[in-house]
């Protein structure tokens, strides 16, 4: 029997999750697939935070440090679990690294591998992220904009007019995400205002078709964006992207208008929805966690657990799940050390 | 010094947080101001829940298990908090029972004191609430619905028409309420499938400026909502509701349409937003701990801590904090028993 934590994924739910189980006395191994700790925020260089538009980098700092500064966490960076056998209580978890492996002992597994990016080349060639080069993905922004140099791409000049087109890889039957990826249109709107600080001419417009700015996104981020900053929200759909001119022309419908439209654009951002990432489905298919028809990992009972898989000792938090926001995850990680720990408690019983 | 943990309110997230404060081994006290544990959800007759459709009262009855069967969690019913004194660690909280006073200590506290729905005959005379039998509150509703007995009010028969008006007290300046109460998109949604389910021969609308299906909210719900159960969604405003000939005639615009609308309904259901509760502004007095411009408590570290707030030893869940659902409540609550017994640990020490 084992009292260790071993949490799989080093980004926001994996560290929170580490951090709280230690607190709670347990002993916990970090195994995180990069070379550096933060997942996501770091490793695809978010600009700021949605909502409260802090630094990504410095908040991902504070959440490696709460981490690492446990003298019961230890961290395994580049490394991977290839295996787990055993069961609840006396887990032994096999992790490789640099090509050697290992194996550890753990009395319970917190899942955080998270989510990656929709990729905007498949099937939704109409909107030519891999043909155009002013066309962006939210990440592909989330740089320019991190590095303070948000330009026209093809030009190295800052954009006149810029576009956001939400639920690309989201509600989408045709693709197979049938979900609202959640996140994108908070992300959109605050990449908007980012970028109309940074460039204080241009005009920007988000085509959508709802603005899903639920609870505080709605004062925060969509009442300032309209009116302290001017971003324009259009409902309506755009079809296709083309290049015209040397500059790109997007198609559809305004649908409050009710008319079509055609608009010349510098930069168009596709908001890029969430799927389930590699780690994810890995670890799904390692552990014998049962995955949705998307791939998330599915936790035991709906509403009332966010967490517990049917896999006893094992838990799963943040977007490994399914679309998450940060609140999300740093709840659910929060639940996931709490259960995690009870249940140690309860298997292995109180640590020394 | 105490090593207990009080919870104020026994609602979804403060039962959530008693069971988890408990099986990570401290003594709990769960102090509910109502007659009966289970909050909400019971206290205002709630049918199925958002989402999952399972019975509330049966998901109730589980959190209400989970946490009275722990021999370490205390409840006193017909209990409110008039007094706390004391600091981290060593809280004195004086507990009124049936006009008599009682004080035990505490070493951390978890307010879960939830919110209220908002009253729909503040400043929004314009749909008459309080005039028209027929004008219901989505409360209203889920308590016929729970009784199998969706009807039209002022003649109990069973409606052809039911209409569905959303942000009711939400995304609202003229009312102070500028956030979106993030539940009422799902709740009016999976309500207008039960009236379908219960009333076959309805036509049911609803009236939505955005339609907030985040997350599986939108493949579970909202999908099937239209595609099964034939619910009209129209993305309008309705801005006056009459009486005319017997029956209720709502006035305002089809925006999609971009032409106004006049239709006769036989019941509207408000969708009324979340304000906080009147315990949770109680609780943020007694505790000092500030609460935004809207009542809301505030936690410290906006997405990096859900659950901490700046009294030290105090820690707050679920929709105390702000419009939540139920998944947000759980998760929030498993995160504030993991801080609130962490902080415990560290201050009071390993309990025995």
């Amino acid at each position: 029997m084992s009292s260790r934590v071993v949490v799989i994924g080093g980004g926001p739910g994996g560290l929170e999750a580490a951090r709280l189980a230690a607190d709670l006395g347990q002993p916990v191994l970090v195994v995180e697939k990069r070379e550096s700790l933060g997942g996501m925020p770091i490793s695809a260089n978010y600009a700021a935070l949605t909502h409260g538009m802090q630094s990504a980098e410095e908040l991902s700092n504070l959440l490696i440090q709460g981490a690492t500064s446990r003298p019961n966490v230890e961290v395994r960076a580049n490394s991977e679990v290839t295996a787990v056998d055993g069961a609840a209580g006396a887990f032994s978890v096999t992790i490789s690294s640099n090509g050697a492996d290992d194996t550890v002992e753990a009395g319970a597994i917190v899942v955080a591998t998270g989510f990656q990016h929709f990729d905007p080349g498949r099937e939704t060639q109409q909107y030519g992220y891999y043909e155009f080069p002013d066309v962006l993905a939210l990440q592909d922004a989330e740089r320019m904009l991190k590095e303070n140099n948000f330009v026209t791409p093809s030009t190295g000049k800052p954009p006149e007019r810029v576009a956001f087109i939400q639920c690309v890889g989201s509600r989408d039957r045709q693709i197979g995400n049938e979900y609202c990826s959640k996140v994108c249109c908070g992300i959109s709107s605050k990449q908007a205002i980012e970028v109309r600080q940074q460039v204080p001419d241009s005009r920007v417009f988000i085509f959508y078709i709802d603005m899903r700015m639920y609870g505080y996104w709605e004062n925060e981020i969509y009442w300032p964006a309209q009116e302290q900053h001017r971003v324009n929200y259009v409902k309506g759909i755009v079809t296709e992207i083309l290049s015209k001119n040397g500059r790109l022309l997007i198609r559809g419908e305004d649908t409050t208008m009710g008319r079509p439209m055609e608009i010349p654009m510098d930069v168009v951002v596709l908001a890029v929805g969430m799927e389930p990432s590699q780690g994810t489905r890995q670890m799904a298919e390692i552990l014998g966690i049962p995955s949705n028809q998307y791939g998330f990992i599915e936790t035991v009972h709906d509403s009332l657990d966010t967490v517990t898989t049917t896999v006893p000792g094992v838990f799963a938090c943040g977007a490994a799940t399914g679309p998450a926001d940060l609140d999300d995850t740093i709840s659910s990680a929060g639940a996931a050390a709490a259960k995690a720990v009870a249940f140690l408690r309860s298997a292995v019983g109180t640590p020394a």
